[in-house]
């Protein structure tokens, strides 16, 4: 019962859990809820884009032939502002105000912006240029054509998807929809957020820092509770667990013998896949499966849930909302001190990430790689991969960061020391 | 009328911003809807943690002087499990079966776990290794001290803090509140998503795009409707605008002899800062205040519109909550191709991300960098800056590239690879 065998490496891990799933079923939601959501369907324009030829620019609709010799004093015969139909054609010598986005008159073929020009009076204008056909115009069609697809399958809803379906009018639309996960604590020792003060308890922080992993995918999950080490309680609660798509139990992967999680979840039919991986934090994680609900088992130790969250429950989770782009986006960084590694486990170290004068990033532990210091996980802003083969990295040498939540942001826009 | 004087850098216009912005009053929040919000009070530990020495293994508590000779075979005399209190001391030839978390027994100075340990009977156990003393313990008072400061005002509430704050039993907190953001769009060209199809219309998609812009920041905005071009009807919409905190005019930033915004805006007390910015695509894009309440005249070309609102509307909104990042994270990554570019305006190039073979960023413009072209923007992982004295980029050169939304994850995770 203590021998474990499957000792797997954490790409390996990894490639195990996403075999087991698949994005789940679709369903019809709101414009104003879809951000961050996947599309389940196929979107096509519904109209040209823009509808007709009309200005870039505010300025003026003229001939280009007018102005061959650079310049031409013309008579203004009407104003065309976004939303008007022209009513006159332009003939030669004459020019119409346009502002952008407007139609262009027949007649015109360019636009000269207003900074070009010069009023004489209400309808009079010199223009100081010349012009070739075509300038400043966008024309009919050019950003989309009636019944061209503008958003695939699949593709993630960002703000400027969000501006596209709405100027294809999508008011609904098809999305995958959000698994729904359920998050149970296991231990004795737990001391839950709402129960009085016990010095020699522990107190129960991991299923809320879990609950705010997820909410960062987009997830709002549902928090079970504690179960505490008692087979018919753990049972009933890893039994509601598995009515939901995806259920973490924080705690419980241990190989001690006091640990029912692993026998209570084989007796209501899970198939477990793996019990270890070679990591560190998080050695002893598990995934099993029942049906399509997945279950992870996550270490006890806060630094290792997340970091083991991190890298299994987020790639599936993703999966199952349809995502195509599975993994925290990884920077390549430099190292301000060296790391001991031994050969083994693929290790995961907190850091904080700074830029260095050349626009490149700088990495530095937090400190404390302890997997109880869950302040070093708050304070960092991504996490350091040391291979499993790596005989450690000296300071200088480049590695690759995974960056976490809270890390989209930094102190200076990188633009005013431009100038300097 | 069609003069404008103040052309300002990028970087001079966020400074412009910022001067008028500060973070706003606190309120009191459950942890359950903290993440992504920022601490307003100092948070400080409420106990010992761990409460006491704890195992960091499961394995065996045991006495180091025992095994100095390199191992021995040992008498269990308890089992010790989180969450209960040893009952027995650890005497010479004798060792306690001890859980991850579990409390050190009297006696015992060290642990063992339980892969280097043979168990022999039930109450007896061959230890195969020596052990130094305070192996795999965790020391009372190792993660934090009771009264010390675990977290600084200030803080952005990431998964881990929210992790920190259940430690410390913070079920509510103090954050500072979000800014209240309205919407309003201008123009008589513009089609509601609600109305009817009108082919000759533009359909209405910058409040959408904003919108969404504003959620991925944790706010979720008013959207006021679309001011059609009439003095009166703008003016009422505007009124009602300046109630919020922040006010977003999309359109409106004309200098066209039908644009009536400005105007309005100086009749209901705005002091408007600056109404252009050297910038492409963005170039019209105005800021100003009336005593607290900022007001920011967008660009009503859809891309011109999202690239303002990252660089001026993000700041402030961030440094409104709170935030001590304000800006999008910048990333160093290699052009693929040359780019073009006169001196005279700062250059947000729509771009995607692909990491090459050394792990280092590849960026490629999404093609299309026509200002009403919003697919595009829909593609971009990023906007690649080419800042406002460049004589232009050649392929292979590195650029600083802001990471827009949706851009935070990959699709390899980086570590199937390594193994080949």
């Amino acid at each position: 019962m203590l021998n474990e065998t499957k000792n797997l490496s954490v790409g390996d891990a990894q490639a195990q859990v996403l075999r087991h799933v698949s994005p789940g079923e679709s369903e019809e939601i709101q414009l104003e809820q879809a951000l961050g959501r996947v599309l389940a369907e196929v979107v096509r324009a519904n109209r040209d884009q823009p509808p007709f030829d009309v200005s870039a620019m505010d300025g003026f609709a003229v001939r280009s032939a007018d102005l061959v010799a650079g310049g031409a004093v013309l008579t203004v015969v009407e104003d065309i502002r976004a939303g008007d139909m022209p009513g006159k054609t332009v003939q030669s010598g004459q020019c119409a105000r346009i502002m952008t986005g407007a139609p262009l008159p027949p007649g015109a073929d360019a636009v000269i912006r207003v900074e070009d020009t010069q009023a004489l009076t209400d309808d009079c204008v010199e223009i100081t240029v010349p012009v070739k056909a075509g300038n400043d115009i966008r024309v009919r069609g050019e950003n989309m054509r009636n019944g061209d697809v503008v958003l695939e399958a699949g593709t993630e809803i960002t703000p400027g998807v969000i501006g596209v379906l709405a100027t294809v009018k999508r008011a609904r639309l098809q999305v995958y929809r959000r698994p729904r996960v359920a998050i149970l604590s296991t231990g004795d020792e737990l001391e839950a957020l709402v129960a009085p003060f016990d010095a020699s308890k522990i107190p129960e922080s991991n299923s809320y820092a879990l609950m705010a992993q997820l909410q960062a995918l987009g997830i709002e999950p549902v928090r079970l509770g504690i179960a505490r080490d008692k087979p018919d309680e753990l049972a009933r609660f890893l039994k509601q667990g598995l009515d939901y798509d995806v259920l973490l139990v924080s705690g419980g992967t241990s190989v001690g013998v006091h640990d029912h999680v692993r026998p209570t979840l084989a007796d209501l039919g899970v198939t477990m896949h793996f019990w270890r991986v070679e990591m560190r934090p998080g050695h002893p994680v598990a995934f099993g499966t029942r049906g399509k609900s997945l279950v992870f088992c996550l270490p006890g130790n806060p630094v290792s849930s997340m970091v083991c969250f991190e890298q299994f429950v987020v790639p599936a989770v993703r999966r199952m909302m349809g995502h195509p782009n599975l993994f925290r986006r990884s920077v390549a960084a430099r190292l301000t001190h060296p790391v001991k590694h031994r050969p083994g486990r693929a290790e995961f170290i907190r850091v904080t990430l700074a830029q260095d004068a050349a626009g490149g990033l700088l990495a530095t532990s937090t400190g404390s790689q302890s997997s109880g210091d869950l302040t070093s996980m708050a304070r960092a802003d991504g996490l350091l991969v040391v291979s499993e083969g790596s005989d450690g990295l000296a300071g200088g040498d480049m590695a690759q960061v995974q960056l976490l939540d809270g890390s989209a942001f930094q102190g200076g826009s990188g633009l005013v020391e431009e100038k300097s």
